[in-house]
């Protein structure tokens, strides 16, 4: 775990984009916001309220007078840009300036990245003070993004190379289901099938297995699954002329994980 | 450039939510974007104001009854959520997740993603309509996204997938000094660094040129580059004692780009 990015918000001028940007940095494990001359009271009730919650590190946040007051103990430092200033800097897209700081991090240095006004962005001396450009990729009919996506994008970033894993993944509770069980429920739909007429002509027959037996192998399905298919091949044949809807329940619960069947009171 | 993905927000219950994801999808070049039932009025002026002149995708957003409607004419449907609903249903993260829907799109498959309220998510009935589970890489301490963010981050993936340019790199108008013109640069710090008696003890010298030429190396000087540190080495020199900072002024004019000097009049 390397050192976190100092995100520095330079003049913002709407409270709610602080806010904003707190929550994202909380999202993605950012803690060091820093801010130089808020252009409207701070802290702020918008802001806090715009942070959802994500209070600590708006709390935390530091306010400065000027940009080299903010970065002094920076070592690594961003600026981002949605245009071209004409200066000879390297520019980086996200994912690179995040790849940069990691290294930069990993021996040491602390990194942190400027983000301009709302409207006007940083000044070109403002630049002039970071050692690389970052920019984002964005749709070149409409690049103006907001302060607070833009700190997001750079906090996904992060988090993604630092972490990246996500909150969860598909519940696994069932093994696929065993071949002979899989091919039991084939022997059972395609009997069901061939009592209700489906396959005709009858030389189509082979290909038509084959065919179903495709799908269902795509489905990847468990011993529960098989169960629940059973049970809906069982019902469509059986129609009204089959058992009781009480008695085909008593029959699906016995089925499922072992429970006994329970009485339906108003079968 | 495959389609891009239908955003289908389920019952939002904030209009600047709706303007911000029209904004973010504008920025990434995504154009579909459908509304579930939305809890205010729609259009809302809070939309317009908060897409900050991304109107165009929101002015041809679709406002429907039901999810089912709202994606009857997709192939492959995603629903992001942030925790684990017990579905058996493949999970993937932003970046896999486009890396799907582009596949499928290169096979002529229309793609969409669910975004549920803001307050609670998608229903687990509504989660059960769609093909997979998209959820975000999120710090574990607070993995509530914004419904607009969450969004961005979809057509950030999409973007990056499709076109992933930046706007703009760093202006290369110099080309990298030729190495007679950075040996005479040497030749001339140095020399001037002797006089001033910088290396002593005298012994140190090859150490300390070979570290001073490393430190200029490093730099990736352009001709330009070396004209500006050239008259800096000239200035530092001369001091007080050397010509006069009119005759400086003209002298490196001179030697910009071939410019004529210019007279200062308040020289």
């Amino acid at each position: 775990m390397t050192t976190a990015p100092a995100i520095i918000l330079v003049e913002p001028q709407m409270p709610e984009n602080i806010g904003a940007a707190s929550r994202a940095m909380t999202n993605f494990g950012l803690t060091d916001l820093r801010i130089v001359k808020p252009q409207t009271k701070f802290p702020h009730p918008k802001a806090v309220a715009m942070a959802s919650g994500a209070v600590q590190v708006l709390d935390a946040a530091r306010v400065f007078d000027s940009v080299e007051e903010a970065v002094a103990d920076l070592g690594l430092l961003f600026a981002t840009t949605a245009r071209e200033r004409g200066q000879a800097k390297p520019v980086d897209g996200p994912a690179e300036a995040v790849s940069l700081m990691r290294a930069a991090g990993a021996g040491g240095t602390k990194s942190g990245v400027l983000f301009g006004r709302e409207r006007t962005g940083l000044e070109n001396d403002e630049v002039s003070r970071a050692d690389r450009v970052l920019t984002f990729p964005v749709s070149p009919k409409f690049r103006s993004l907001n302060l607070s996506q833009a700190v997001l994008l750079v906090g996904y970033e992060w988090f993604k190379a630092e972490d990246g894993s996500l909150p969860f993944d598909m519940p696994s509770h069932s093994p696929l289901a065993e071949k002979q069980h899989l091919n039991a429920f084939f022997a059972h739909i395609e009997e069901a099938l061939a009592r209700a007429g489906f396959f005709n002509p009858e030389d189509r027959k082979p290909i038509m297995v084959r065919n179903l037996r495709n799908i269902f192998h795509r489905l990847g399905l468990s011993e529960a699954d098989l169960r629940t298919l059973h049970g809906v091949i069982a019902a469509l044949e059986e129609g009204p002329r089959g058992p009781s809807r009480r008695d085909r329940r008593k029959l699906k619960a016995s089925e499922e994980d072992g429970q006994k069947p329970v009485e339906d009171e108003q079968g």
